[in-house]
Parts: structure tokens; C-alpha cells; sequence
């Protein structure tokens, strides 16, 4: 049995549609069938890493999507908890599921996934772009229920990537805060349903995109900016003192990460979740008094299943354009051009 | 092959030491060859309850035992992530590993747990006082290293319960605070150790036995008194005033229950971790503002691997008595007339 | 110079309107010409308790009044950080000042309050159903800026103290949660607009009148039921699980104590907000594990000021119906026979 | 009358004693006869700034000394809250007291005190280098009870600090994590102990000096290494992982902060609190997932009560060497040589 999957066939080269055996689920594992992956930036990213940083743990050929949501298909011996036909999210960042991280859901801090070779589907194996695809263990599923899977697979990452950020900084955001979401693309336009959600924060969005700050107004944004250091005036116009609480900078480029510096206040938050690049300089005489500046990375499987429970419940709902496998390189080019209205999902 | 194993067999008769078959792990699941197994309280309470009260759930015959330690002899198919070998210790209160709370490692708080039949070993199906026991999921296992197996395995429910039952009020055992342990025997002498070693809060001991209030000022409370209502004053007088911050109370008898709200202040905790069936009133002036009353139950996966990681550090150690799986009836005997030193440890 | 004041003049009886001098400021104290007073259950319930009760604490004749606004009228010397003319609200459960609850601002909770003698105006010394009040220190003070003091009055008590018992349970009522607002009078229709702006929870009212089910469903709950046995199911059916997060009981009776107590699931929360007399029993096998039960007290300085940045951002709005103080006592019969909508308000 | 006081007189100019007159207390303040103040490292980076940076917040001459005890010895009008005679310490960062944040005892973080022209004593306007201080309101004092002023003066910062500084990451310092103080002199010494007291995480101490290292030892630190590059292997070896979960630098210069950030691991906290000037790089591929990076300042009035009570219950003793205000000169000389063992306490 053969099937089609998008993958990365050359470092550098673009992903191409191939061919290859559906894949079998060995002790342990689970086959889904695919009902929906989603495209994401860190995707272009990976692949725009030159061939030195491809060692072992991404070889190549490697099907892509981190995003996965499927209908469980075939269990391999072991694998309970899940049933044939249930409809699933794939919770991405695995670890090794037994160190102190891992017993706790927090499995995208697991010390140990390096070491013992465990990557993303998608961000090292096979992922989510195909018709089939392998998932570990089952607790990588989570119940979708209802949920349609193409509406919300994108919550796997462009949602839980935002909450899990969001979440390390609620204890900030009460009543008088104020937040500023850089990037109202994918993880963005998802991070201002979050913060109107989740506090009672001011929400202000920033972006580049005439587009995007009308998507960013849409989905919620109380204001929404051009991202330029114009921002920093027209922000503490609106909230009337010159600092935020806590910037999230879906872009982290050199320019963002400036901005987003000059808005901190004293006990702010500045947290950097985009792959740009850049970087802040925190010193004591540098930043506002126990200002902190922060990269976390994914989200926990308790988050997940949180994130799943908002979009239940009405509180988020991802922007998506869909495509089929066919048009998926198509997705990515939208993606890297800008142009995309929220998320890029694919239906296989 | 056959092996020996302390059974509950009738309903009202005491245990008996029998000769069963050694189990076979099936898919997932993992056999140990017990090093260690603990005697406890609430076994003895399960022995006393009614027949009626024996549902499915703990159907009879069934092997004692819910604290236990063992190296693993033998593994199901696609039971991973442990080796043949390892010394481990087994996490007893096993939940549905799927919802938010096991998903978070609070499987003893699994809201599904007693709709699907699990239980826990000892408690349910057949536990560690025997030559061999089956664990239903690699991930019940925690890994003890070094640890001794005997000298550790009350950590399991002895450790974990207080360290649970203490960490819910950690926010409030700051600086100047105080609290009282009610019941120094097998669980309330390692809380004393906890909260000299997690807080800076001062520690009274209550007892009725000079013997566990000697053994409570060994292992580091500031003070032991006798529990009894001259209780209230004598700690009054040490710690300067009328009220303390938490109470752990390891007995949650009628009498234990009186004093201990006797001494609540504003904002105070009184935690019930005894089975001694007995009650508190709450009413809006029935007792100090937001004084909180709770009964939690045994602890979270991650918690036990934190009470290991302080066994290692040397915060905790527990005191044990030791005795073969032949004189486990004895260990029984002994806990039931109150006159051990802190826990019973049984060595297959 | 005198002034109209609404007195609690001898036990038992209603108060009365009378003529008193307008009261000058002492050393540090500040006047305020009021500008609005909430009449509170809380009031009636001081006024119904029998004489043996009235202590020093209580002397009468009192101006009664604990919810305040005004314009600062006089300073009294050494008094400073306001000044004449600013528009304040008054923050009522007076401390010392000095001790470690106080330096939190959690002057509700002062342990030394009592053996000094120290009560709230109002609920112990002259209060706000006056034309001018007396506060003892500027730190009870709380601008309002442009908040119309009428409008807003309430949120010193009918804000401030479900605010505070919300606080409380927030790490809770995260997403898929629930939270279930008895009693949707002056204090519930604010509690319930607090938890549909502070949670993600689904939020269920009860209450015995229809007209405060209507108003609950106006404010924002997901659901409002008449608060009878029949409640569970219905909570059951429209929450999808048998038991609630969290039961913010504004009422406290024995009777919606016991339907509280028979909606609590493992780890909620039962608060007690109202002063209905009611108690709750809480045992380890009485209660579904680590359930908690606390009965809260109004709230604390910097929660006071988080209120009213809830007014300001719209998150909140009292329902009010406005009386002159001359009307002041029939307020007060409103308030007795449970008709009306949201809070009574005095403006003098 | 006259006293002596130990004054900045001239930019640059190292600090003199004079003979000023005493001062009175106005409206609301206190004068305190001192019993103790102490000498600080930041006393001296302010000596040390250029004349430019002196704006009107700094006039000159100026008391030194921001760590002050003393007697209450006159109040002003209108000054409540305190008795002539009392012991106390005085809480040094002082802020508007009416903000959120000063609500909270927060002062330290107060949004409006460089506005309003508000600094501490010794740092700003005269502080506590001198026979008599004004306080300029009684919140501003702690009392002492029956701890010695001389003992316990160094507390206000070389206390508060740390204690605030860690008290930011005690959520992260559960059993078995680690952490590194950089610096063992005046505040790192007593954060050595309170990480013992507050903590189960295995401490580490770095310095320069032999002799700081054996303090470090002296007062609780489980290790203490040479602060150079091979310290990252040796912390390793005894921790069995390459990196910790805290770092507090007490020296923050260049090669502190890199060493420092070479040490952090994933969710890790790296907390600045010197004023060497470094500065640390924090990007999303530059640093661990989810390592934090901030620079305190001092702490609130409520944490200086949990230092003292930390005093009282034997868990912190600072080191001092005592000095009379003749000797204050070499006291800062001593100090800046770096060869005092821990804190220069002024007794006038």
C-alpha cells in the first residue's frame, strides 16, 4: 500500500509530493489516518537550516507537519486508551515520558528527548502531511470529540504555542494590564483571542500588515498598530502610562525585540516565541526593575487539552485556509510570502 | 511456578500468607520481583469496612500491599520506556493516564478512574506482599536507583500522602508561621521531616503515645505535646499566639478533628489525611475567615519523584521496621496496637 | 453645623433618619462629603443580632454604612496623599496598618484589628448614610477618577467581596471548567460578570426568584436555574459532568449549603460568601477528595483598586437603583423582601 | 542641637563626617534615634556615578546609609502607629503609598515615586550614617521586638534582597533542583542561608576570595568554588547535570553574567542583582527553553517582616563587623577593598 505525503527530500530544496508505503504501527505505536495538518513557519525555518545543522535526528527524506490531527486506524501491540475510529490531535513536542518534566504533561521540556533521539512528527520524523502517519505512544492523542479537525488542528501548535506563553505570564495580567501581541499571523491572531479570554488585559496588536491588524481588530485586538517605533507613542496614549505588562512577540526579529524592550515596564514580561532571530540585552541598570525577558517553547499536554476546551467552549477559533496534499507546497509558498489570513491547513 | 502472598481472603478474617501463581505480564504491563513492600493504615481500614461495601472493585482473594518496590523481571509486549533490572518504585493510586489530571501526573485525582475499574494495587487487584506483582503501565514506575528498596519504600504512600497533603499549603507556611501535626506514627513522622525541610514554619507534634512524641522531636519538631485539649494553650504559649497556620491531621478522629479546629486562625489550613472518620463544621462564623478545610488523597507521580528527589538529599528518612512476608501478619498486628516506630516494612 | 444621618439607634429597632453635627477630622483622619452609600444584607444582619452581642465595638447610636464614596472635604493634620476636593471610595475593613496582613493591604484579615478596637464605618462606628463621614487614615481612600461614585459605590463591598472569594479559586477554574454564582442579588449579578471576565469557566446561577434569573441571564451567566434539588441534574445535563468546579454561595443557608455540598467534585471549591447561618460538614470520606471549604471575608486594598479597573475597563457594572437618604429606610425594606435588582444606593 | 552625621559633600569626593543639626520631625514623620545603620555596596556605586547623573532627586551633601535601625524617638503631628521607645528597622525603599503596587507593601516598585521625588534615606536624602534620623512615615518602620539592631540592620537590604530575589523563584527550587549564588559577601552570604531555609535545592557558592568561600561553607553552602570558568564542570559533577535551575549574581559584571548563562538550563531562572553593569543576551535560539532573566530591586515592606521573622527564627544571621560613625570612612574603604566578612555595621 502506497500513499502521498509532502516531504523534505533535500536540504535546501523545496518539499515535493511523493509517493511512499503506508506506514506500520510497531509495539506501542498508532496509526492514524490523517484528517488534517496544519503549516507553520518553524517548517520553513527547518528548512532553511544549512546541511551542517542536519545531523542525526532530522534525516531525510522526512515527511513534514507538526500539526496533526487523524482518526486512529491500527494499533500496535501494547497500545491502549485509544480505540480505532476516534478522532484525535496529535500533541507534538514528545519526550521520553517518564522524567520529572514528562510525569508532569511537560513533555516539551523533557531533558532527555535529545539524548535519546526523540523529535517532533514532522521536526525530525515523519509527520503529519500524508495520509497516514505513526504517532509513538498513545498519550501523543488527544480526544477531538466534535471538534472538526481541519478547523482545529492548528490549535496543536498556533494555539498551544500562545497559550503556553500566555499561561506563564496570567499572574501578570489582572485588572488595569495591558498586552501587546507582535504578529497577528498564525500564533498571533490566536495569542489576542487568548489574552481577551483568559485576563482582562488591554489588548494591543502590532503588525506590519494592514491585513493583519484588521484580522487582529476581528478576532478581538482592542487596538491594533502599525508595528513600527511610532507604536510606543500611540500605546501609552491608549493606556495611558508609557510601559506594558507583557509583550508577545510572535516575530523576534532584531526590530520587534527593540520595540518590544523600549514598551517593558518594572515586573513586565517580554516573552520571544517567533524564530527571528533576534536577541534582548537585560542587564540591572539595562531594563525596568524585575523586568524579564523569556523563549519558551511549545506547550504541555495538559495545555493542549486546555486549548481544545476553549475552542469547545467558543473562546478561540483559528482563522484557516485550507488545501488539499496536492496544493500543500502551495500553502507553504503563502505562508512565506505573508499572505495568509491565519492558518494554512491541509486536508489530505 | 508458585509464590508466597499475603492475602485478604474473607471479609473480616484477618490475612493470610497463601501459595499462588506467579502472575504473567500481559501487553504493556510489567512484572516485579518485590523487594519492599509497606504496611498501612488504610489497609486495615479496608479490612474493617463491610461486606457490602466490597464491590467489584476489590474483589477476593487479593494480594496486600499498596506501597512497593521491586526490580523489574519481566515486561508485556510494548511495554517500554523501563529495563529488566531496574530498581523502581511503584506509584499505587493509577488513573486512566488520558485525562487532564493524569495528564498532569495527578492520577490519584483521575475523575475516571472508578468508572473503568482501576484501582490500586493492594487496594483493589493484587498488590506488593508477595514474591512478585504486575504493574499495569511502565509509567507507575519510578525510578529508585540507589535508594535503598526497604528503607524507601514508604515513600510510596507514607512519604507521598503528607508531602501532597503539605504541599497544598506551602503558600501559607512562609515565615512566622506554624504547624501542627496531628498523630506522629508512620505518615506523621515524615511530615514533621517535610516541613522542617519545605518550610521555615515552626512544628508541633500532637500524640497520645510518649513513645511517637518522642520519636516526633528525633526527626525535628520544635515542640511535641500531648493531644489533648490542654493542647491549644500549651501551643499558644510556644508559639505566642492563639492560633496556627495548618493543621495535618494524620488520625481525623472525632477528638483530633475538635482540637484541630480549636486552633485554626485566619486563612489557616486544616487538612484531614487520617481515615479516623470523623468531621469538621464550616459556617461563615462558625470559624475564622477563610480558614480552609480539605481531605486530599495519597499525591500526584511527579510529587512521588520529588519525595524520592528528597530522600536523596538527605530531607527525609523514614523510620522502619522490618519483617519477612512470613511475619507480614505480624506487621499488621503491630501497626493495628500502635506500638511500631514509624513504618512497617515487609521483605519478600 | 449639622447634618442628616441614618442611625441604628437601639437594638431591635429600625433606624432612623436624624440631625447630628457634621464630625471634624482628627490628626491624620480625613471628612468626606458623601457622595453615594450602599445599603448591604450585612447591615440588616448586624441590626438583627441580639443586644448581648453589642459589645464596645458596637455603641450605638451608629450612622450605619460600610459601602462609601465622597469628595474630600477636610484634612485632618499630618494627613496626606489625597487631597481636598478628589473623588474617593472608601475601602471598609479597617486595620491596624502595621502588622504583616496589613502591610499586604489585607487589612481585612488584621488579626490585631479586634484587640484595638478598630471596626469598619458602618459596621461599628459612623459609616456613609450621612452627609459627611470620618476616615480614619488616607490609605482607605481609593480615587475614582472619572467613575461616578452612584454608579459605583457598591463595588467597595458587593464588588470587592466576590471579587476576593473569586480570587481565591481562579487557579481553578481554568479552561472546561465551572462555576456555579447561589444567590444573583447585589453580590451574585457582580460575581457573575467577575467569573465571565476573569475565567473561561462555564457560569451557572441559581436563585429562588425569577426576576434574579433574569437578571443573572442579563449579566452574563451560561445558564440560570431556580435553586432547588432539581438543580443538580440540570447543572449535570448542561456542563456534562456531574460535578462543578467551584459553588460561590452568596445565600449560605443550610439549604444551599446542602445542594453546594452535593455539587462539589474533586479539588473544587465551596465558598461562603453569604451570612445565612448555614455549616458544612467536611470529612475525608464525606466530601470528594481534597475538596475545600472556606468562608472568605470582603477583600483587600489592592483588590479593591483591581475592582474598580474592572469598572473602568467595562468588565463590571453594578445594577443599582438609587435612593435619597431620605428614602434611605425604605432602601433598607427593599433590600429586606428580596425586590430588588442589584444594589440599593443612597446618594445624600 | 548638633550630632554627627557621615555626609556626601562633593562629587567624587569621598564621604565626610559633619556636624549638622538635629532634625525635627514634621507633620506625619518620625525621627529615630539610630541604633545602627549599615554600609553597602550601592552607597558606593552612587558615590561613584558622575556628576550629571546628580539631579535634583540626589542633592548634595546628603546622610549616607540606607540600612537603618533605631529608637522612635519623636513624632510628628498626626504620626500614628508607633511609640516613642519602640526598636525598629527601617524599611528603606519608599514609595507613594497609595498606588497598586504600595497597596501591596510593594513600594519597592513604585511607579510614581521618581515622579513625585520620592527616594530612600541615604540614597537620595539623609539617611542613616548619623546620630538622629527623620522617617517620613511610621509605615516605613518595622518593628525590631527583641532582635539586636546591630545584628539585624543589614537585614533591611543585605536581607530584603535576597530574600526577594529568591522568593521570585521559589516556585522553580523544588526537591532536587540547584542553585548558584555568585558572590558570597554581604547580601550572597545571606542568601546562602536562606536558600538553605527556604529551599531543598542544593546551593552553590562562587566567588573570587578564599575567604568568601569559607564563609560560604561557613553559613550553609553545600559547595563553594572558585568563580572562574571551570565551575561549570565542577557544579556538574556534584549536581550530575550539566546546568541549574537558579543563578543569583550578586556581582553581575561581565564575567559573572557568563558564566552565569552558561549555567542555565531549560525554565531556569538567572536573577541579577548586582550592580557591576553586565549585561546578559537572551534570545530563542541564544539560551534555554524558557530561561528567564530579570534584575530586582530590594523588596516590599511585608517581605522585610518575613526576613525579620526568619531572624527571630534563627534561620538567617548576617555576619557583621562593627563600626562607631568615626570609623563609617574606613567601614566603605573595607568595604570597597572586598575584605570584610560579611556586612560593615555603624553603631553611633
Amino acid at each position: 500500500m502506497v500513499m502521498k505525503a509532502l516531504q523534505y527530500v533535500r536540504v535546501g530544496a523545496p518539499p515535493e509530493l511523493r509517493e511512499v508505503p503506508v506506514p506500520e504501527p510497531g509495539p506501542g505505536q498508532v496509526r492514524l489516518k490523517v484528517t488534517a495538518a496544519g503549516a507553520c513557519h518553524s517548517d520553513s525555518f527547518v528548512m532553511s537550516l544549512p546541511e551542517e545543522q542536519y545531523t542525526a535526528s532530522y534525516p531525510l527524506p522526512m515527511t513534514l507537519g507538526h500539526e496533526g490531527a487523524g482518526v486512529v486506524d491500527k494499533l500496535g501491540d501494547g497500545a491502549t486508551g485509544v480505540a480505532v475510529g476516534d478522532s484525535v490531535a496529535v500533541y507534538g513536542p514528545w519526550g521520553c515520558g517518564r522524567c520529572l518534566q514528562c510525569a508532569q504533561g511537560k513533555e516539551n521540556y523533557c531533558p532527555r528527548a535529545a539524548e535519546l533521539g526523540i523529535t517532533p512528527p514532522g521536526l525530525g520524523h515523519d509527520g503529519s502531511m500524508a495520509e497516514y502517519m505513526i504517532v509513538d505512544d498513545p498519550r501523543f492523542l488527544v480526544p477531538l470529540g466534535d471538534l472538526d479537525p481541519a478547523d482545529n488542528v492548528a490549535l496543536t501548535d498556533a494555539g498551544l504555542t500562545p497559550y503556553h506563553a500566555i499561561k506563564g505570564s496570567l499572574g501578570k495580567l489582572g485588572p488595569g494590564s495591558s498586552a501587546v501581541v507582535i504578529g497577528a499571523g498564525g500564533l498571533g491572531h490566536v495569542a489576542i483571542q487568548l489574552l481577551r479570554s483568559l485576563t482582562t488585559a488591554t489588548v494591543i496588536a502590532l503588525d506590519v500588515s494592514d491585513d493583519k491588524l484588521a484580522l487582529a481588530r476581528d478576532v478581538g485586538a482592542h487596538h491594533a498598530f502599525p508595528s513600527d517605533p511610532s507604536a510606543r507613542e500611540r500605546i501609552a496614549e491608549v493606556i495611558g502610562v508609557p510601559a506594558v505588562t507583557a509583550v508577545f512577540d510572535f516575530v523576534a526579529a532584531a526590530p520587534t525585540l527593540e520595540l518590544g524592550a523600549a514598551l517593558r515596564g518594572v515586573e513586565s514580561d517580554q516573552v520571544l516565541v517567533g524564530v527571528g532571530g533576534g536577541q534582548v540585552d537585560v542587564g540591572m541598570l539595562l531594563a525596568p526593575y524585575d523586568a524579564t525577558v523569556r523563549a519558551p517553547y511549545w506547550g504541555s499536554r495538559p495545555e493542549l487539552m486546555e486549548v481544545l476546551a476553549l475552542a469547545r467552549s467558543g473562546h478561540v477559533r483559528v482563522e484557516t485556509e485550507r488545501f488539499s496534499l496536492d496544493e500543500a507546497p502551495e500553502a507553504y509558498h503563502r505562508l512565506h510570502e505573508g499572505t495568509l489570513r491565519g492558518r494554512a491547513v491541509v486536508t489530505p
